[in-house]
């Protein structure tokens, strides 16, 4: 990964962490709204979603979470639903050289949004 | 379903299973390229988008092989890859009462396009 | 496109434009869903999409609709919603030799479905 | 937006900015791969991802620009292609408060790679 390295010399690894974790929150949402999920293979979507996110850089860590709840309403007529933000909510944890940030991808039932915040910056 | 199944009184078990083939495929196509994937990852994505596809109505089985030789390639460089039309390979089985539609999708070297086709219909 | 074609040997012109109608409407909504929207901008999304769609094999005629008003109350908090099937309809009429297949992706209401069906079939 | 605000006290404008950016990038990746396009449609396609990004919040500018000539090459044999990310070029410009961060994802030869980058960091 060194080649890449050069492009982000402008950058302190607190400022690098906290760009690719947006990247990372973005990418997510972005590719998997509107993915058919049940109950049936919930779980397994959850780990999978896991596992991509942690092909990528600096990923040391990643949970998400489907919200059962609202699964099994939106599920009732058809047996199915798409994946919709209501229902996702994903924690990152992006290390980069001494500097963990830790980001959440949260709707926010007041705000009627699927935000994207950063919870918390912690130097070793 | 029964509410579904009024908008298809135009379309024969054949036609219907024909056009929900496609759906299937289309779909998979859009939702999924572009994913992360690694070595590391790719078993359980392949069996996350067959369940998936299950949700889906009239599916009667799916198999999903991402292409190992031409992802670890792509993986080379920097540790895993998009996916991308060339690794993927579906094959849709769809059963409308009496008929079965085996359709695939598959990157087709000579055309390097990512052939949507059937394989085969089967009344029984 | 001969190429294709012995792939399709299999299938009359009628059960090839269903197959091809079910593609593109699966592709669309799993291509554009979430995608970011405003009211300055919907307009401009509706003809890409079309463009997008009329650029694949056997479309030749299409045309998308995203729900003004359902938009509107969407963008209210935030400016802007991400595109979701309640607000997306699209019909594509897909010409295979002398059949033409008019299909439907559009959200409804009493299902609470986005359901993509068959409206028409026209051999000329 | 202010509902908003109260989740971002914990970073200064410049590490908000720099989160942001990331997001833009990463979602526009990861919603547009995959979108068929063709040599009458990218202009159109260019400036609807613009007006998309637009829609988001603390974008200031955005730049898309799809490589006209990988585009034809890929086009010649069957009219049209899959937005892949050896095309796709994006500059974005995210302003928060006084600073505004200059990201892009481009598609680096060298590395194989559709890298996500800052190119400025700009204090008012």
């Amino acid at each position: 990964m060194s080649g890449i390295d050069k492009f982000f010399k402008n950058l302190t690894p607190r400022e690098r962490a906290l760009f690719e974790s947006g990247i990372k929150l973005g990418a997510i949402f972005h590719q998997f709204i509107g993915t058919p999920v049940s109950l049936f293979s919930v779980d397994s979507l959850e780990r999978t979603i896991e596992e991509c996110v942690l092909n990528q850089f600096f990923v040391s860590d990643v949970s998400v979470r489907i919200d059962k709840e609202k699964l099994r309403q939106r599920c009732e007529k058809h047996g199915y639903a798409m994946l919709s933000s209501e229902m996702l909510e994903v924690l990152v944890i992006v290390k980069v050289e001494n500097v963990k940030v830790i980001s959440r991808l949260k709707y926010i039932e007041d705000l009627d949004y699927p935000l994207m915040y950063v919870e918390g910056i912690v130097e070793i």
